[in-house]
């Protein structure tokens, strides 16, 4: 950690800080430069609390070395991680597919779906049970209901199921039915959410939050793998910018950088990166080609009827050319699909 | 709701869409134009699905007419609400001031702040009990002990207190203490939280997500409402935006637009909307300025030791002296302090 | 245009604006509802002050139909452009790499790199003569002599040359040495600079602006285009958001939306849009795969030493590299390099 | 200068990086940390190329700590400056209103504008006469024609006069009129204007970029002072964000916080701050309540039909009132109007 001291501050005020410094066990080395004073702290800084330091007397401001995470960094795990959801590995050779519709609506919609999506090559079905919705009037999901026909349809194609948990109480239900649990965007910083799903050993895919920086999303993935769950996928969605012509701005640069910060998987969600149907197909294959361990997308056997997400859902006729333009995408990156 | 077609779409397709409005209960009015059909269509807009529509053949994009909220919106209930806080009116002549700390840290320390800011003329208690915390292992709050602290500082002081709640499993217990139930701005969307707030009777303080505009606040405030709790007062406490040299950029536009589009009381948050100590003064009396019906500050006895927050947290007597200026502010406003 | 009043407005002010709009040409078609009148625009409102109309009494708000921009539309020219570079035609089949050092520097530099690239497979050279800068302490670039020294390299390896130009009246000047004038993201809406370009005849390169929505982009081409120029490539080179990891957040959802509104060829330049060399490959990647008609990639000798740039710049070796690489790419979306 | 190494780098990458210190004069002072080492650098680090520094191999990241700016700099200048402008002066405990039209329209308008907001106690009176405008087809002013009838106003009323210059070759043909040259937010980061602009001596009212950090703000203003015009004034007009419910966000954090930093004047424009307006008389109060050392409002005797920016003009009553609500506001802060 690095103190900068404001303009000629007198000694008495960097003494203070050393002081301070030493009581917490680090080792302050103070470098008194023409216009300002610079004071070195080694160990481990992580113990330190930066906003308390930041407030003292006479210091401009604080600035880190080390990275605030420890378990999700790939300097303390060199290697990529691979996360097993009931016998599909993310984060290997094979980029992964999910399918499936926003809501979970019947039980045809979602049984047509599974096979049409296995079919064309999608390892994990998606689908909503639990939907968090902006408006207090729109429709919010199946609920347990909307659970048990996700597991008819894993029964009836052998897709792993993945499906949003949206509170703490409801981990429980959501993992007797699911393979993978969700945690949307809107709940990035939910963290009692997290903290149980931690406790929880289901793989969990965590969307990152509409304004969330990369540290903000490594933090979130810290939370879970702290707390006893290291099977966590990050998932790429899209931020909110300035940009009204899309719903989201898809941020791809997050890919490779926060692979280089990490050893976690990470997949790209190009339905609500774009909002729009006729983007999405270009935006999965820029999403592998930027290095994605896979991607997660919204399709619906008559989307024009879909209950949610309506203008960004993609046809299973669609799905299936899709999945045809993806394979040459992710062999011309030295993958497969 | 206006419907714009795309660029000389066949008369089929207009047709389609105009069949599917009827069956509705709309009354859609088609216009053709030279280059494009549009379709007005009469009727309460809020019943259909936009996205549906959007997504349907033909239609280039859909334009709503209607505000997607009813309850909280000024049009149904033209007079400013004016919200209790056990005796403390919200929204009236009077603006209001919510002090004390980030976190709630020992009986000392909150009592203390309590005596101090209701002597300086502060309104309501405040202070975090359960924290939700960017990094794992950052100061988690005192939980229900935190609860009981507060408590025993009102019982001193007679100011009511407002507390943070996370989750709807805490909700019954944090009302056993707290006069006002704070959602935080990352639970600005929890909708199953709002939910159940809706259904405690208790004055909800509704803090604005950091990249939610104005409608999602608006909707995420009629979740509360729509679920049976007028009490809800909004707060302003910055966004999230590319300046990095504060921690959030205040955006007190936000005061007089929601004001014109809503009867809700509005309070501003200059300790979060800065994150800067020195800056908290003047954004106070700019909110003031811009229409706030209050202000929320961050104050404790020993800033430099706060457990958190600690370098937007002011002084007692920095806030003693801020009271003195703002009491001259508002009355330039007209309003009193 | 659609005009929404206010809730319950009177007749008077509904006539006042109809009788506004028959002055200017227009047909008004009120629509009475049960909340609202809405007025329906038949006409070309491009020629209307939409400004005026929204702030007269009694709007609520008005809502465009038609698109600002007409000469850059896919509307009004269904097919791809194809502008000719000297010789090199972008937005064809053929994707096209434009590489070169931020800065030209000296002679040895810029020669030695566009011999480099020729062979790696680039067909236009890029280097900057005039140089914005953030700092006035930092390096403005040779100017004149930069240019001079561009020409030189085009003569030894028959590539076209692309630089940019600062202000219109070194239009001239650059246009003498140059085959393609570039605007940079900072003179976006210099519209004097647009207006001049439109007059010269000579390839643009138009770089977003890095707060640019989509159709502002496209309203800066239309500036070129209506003023005789329809010579103009666009370039997504990233936009500023609150994400500080990457000093810039590459917008690829840009590509295939500003294809479906324009015919104009886009390039994607992933040097500025990550500010970080390690992802340069991922995200040049990811640009062609999203559809980009071509990169732009900044390459230097020795990126260490450069003198603007350097840690967004790769080596000739690695630019080598990454033209293999994106060969493969450009095959899988059914181009070639 | 603080120099972080990657983890567990070689010793001789470290020597390799000391050399290249020691070289261009600075005193480099290795510490040796358990996971990385950290070089702290003392000297003036402003000579040095940061990127550069950061693209050395084994570099991870390069943290300034002194500021790239010294003209503009608090640090350097500790007081206040208070800037003439043909005898007014801005920056003193008097807070100076510029008020006007967008664009000159005619002789009667800007006469009649000038002589009404001078006796509701204006000090400066601002008019385009030419307009920077996001679309080719939008009107974009009288050019020559408007700074006469400019001038007019002044003779006919007194009031100094403050216009925008679009590109250097205008700035002597402005400077012929006007007595403060006024560089637009699309032109922040126009350097060859602002270098220019140093040369000439007039004051010079330079608004931020609407993507412009407080740095940038700072540099830019550093341009013109270290070409040697130091009669610099700030303006904030709002910044793009992602809130759409208004033109721009209007971020009065700039004030206090760039008060602290420089010891140039800052003045607030509330109407391209909001873009709306019935909104325009609060944040003028905020802007002043934060602060700012004067407001720059757009006024027009029949805003409805004002050639530009007409749904953000006020009309000359509305002015009148506000300047009588601001003066309660400017004592309230100690100041006067």
């Amino acid at each position: 950690m690095i103190i900068v001291m404001k303009r000629y501050e007198a000694k008495d005020k960097v003494e203070q800080i050393i002081e301070k410094l030493k009581k917490a066990g680090m080792q302050p080395v103070p470098l008194f430069g023409v216009e300002r004073t610079v004071i070195a702290v080694i160990g481990d800084e992580r113990i330190l609390d930066i906003q308390q330091l930041a407030s003292m007397d006479g210091v401009e401001k604080v600035m880190p070395v080390l990275k605030p995470y420890k378990f999700v960094s790939r300097e303390s795990h060199p290697e990529n991680s691979i996360i097993d959801v009931a016998g599909v590995r993310i984060g290997g050779k094979k980029a992964i597919v999910m399918a499936g519709p926003c809501s979970v609506e019947d039980e045809q919609q979602i049984v047509e779906t599974a096979n049409s999506v296995k079919e064309a090559g999608a390892s994990i079905l998606r689908g909503g049970a639990f939907k968090p919705r902006t408006g207090p009037y729109d429709f919010q999901g199946l609920k347990e209901e909307g659970l048990k026909l996700l597991a008819k349809a894993r029964d009836a194609t052998g897709l792993p199921v993945v499906t949003e948990v949206m509170q703490p109480k409801y981990i429980t239900m959501v993992a007797k039915y699911a393979d993978m649990l969700q945690v949307g965007a809107r709940n990035m910083q939910n963290y009692d959410l997290l903290r149980d799903l931690g406790r929880c050993k289901k793989p969990v895919l965590l969307k990152r939050g509409m304004s969330s920086t990369y540290k903000e999303l490594l933090l979130a993935a810290e939370y879970i793998v702290a707390n006893g769950n290291p099977n966590v996928v990050l998932c790429e969605r899209g931020i909110r910018t300035f940009v009204a012509e899309t719903r989201n701005t898809l941020d791809l640069n997050m890919v490779p950088l926060v692979k280089e910060l990490s050893h976690l998987p990470i997949i790209v969600d190009p339905s609500h990166g774009t909002g729009i149907r006729s983007l999405v197909g270009s935006m999965a294959k820029a999403g592998i080609a930027a290095g994605a361990d896979g991607l997660m997308v919204e399709v619906h056997p008559r989307p024009d009827k879909a209950k949610s997400d309506a203008d960004q859902t993609i046809s299973l006729a669609h799905f299936k050319t899709l999945m045809q333009e993806l394979r040459a995408v992710t062999q011309a990156v030295g993958r497969e699909l």
